[in-house]
């Protein structure tokens, strides 16, 4: 499954929706994990609405949603918690 | 249960984690939806997680993820997509 995961950072917004979409198409994946952190889990979304809506429509879904945290030491060694998201998109039957 | 809603926008991060606590313990809400639109999401998820996790340990744990779109014409009359969340926490049995 870690080839199919997208992970969602400061680059252009649609090099993402078409890494996504590209995953379904041209390498016929069943699921597309698509994940972030921190401040780019609202990018996160917008991809995965992008991706389904617009370009898959009727062909992918939102399978399933999963939020959690991850605690870390900064370099100041303060520990700083950060959200995580991972969203699965899975190819409609 | 719109009462048990809890709109994430730009005021005080504990403000929204307050208030989701605040639902739980003092009004004993058995369901809490946290949601936002937009670049709040990343909040909204973070509001999830620090009251699931650093104040409702083991009372409280995520029960459902939503992610949607709306569309709407800005004022330059153009269509503009917006992706929304509701994140459903619920106190354990």
């Amino acid at each position: 499954m870690a080839d199919n995961s997208v992970f969602v950072g400061n680059k252009n917004f649609m090099n993402y929706v078409t890494a996504v979409v590209m995953q379904f198409t041209t390498k016929d994946a069943k699921e597309v994990i698509v994940k972030a952190r921190g401040k780019f889990i609202s990018r996160a979304v917008d991809v995965a609405e992008v991706a389904t809506k617009r370009f898959l429509e009727n062909q992918v879904e939102v399978k399933d949603i999963k939020i959690d945290s991850e605690e870390f030491q900064n370099k100041e060694g303060k520990n700083v918690r950060v959200s995580t998201i991972e969203i699965t998109l899975a190819k409609k039957d």
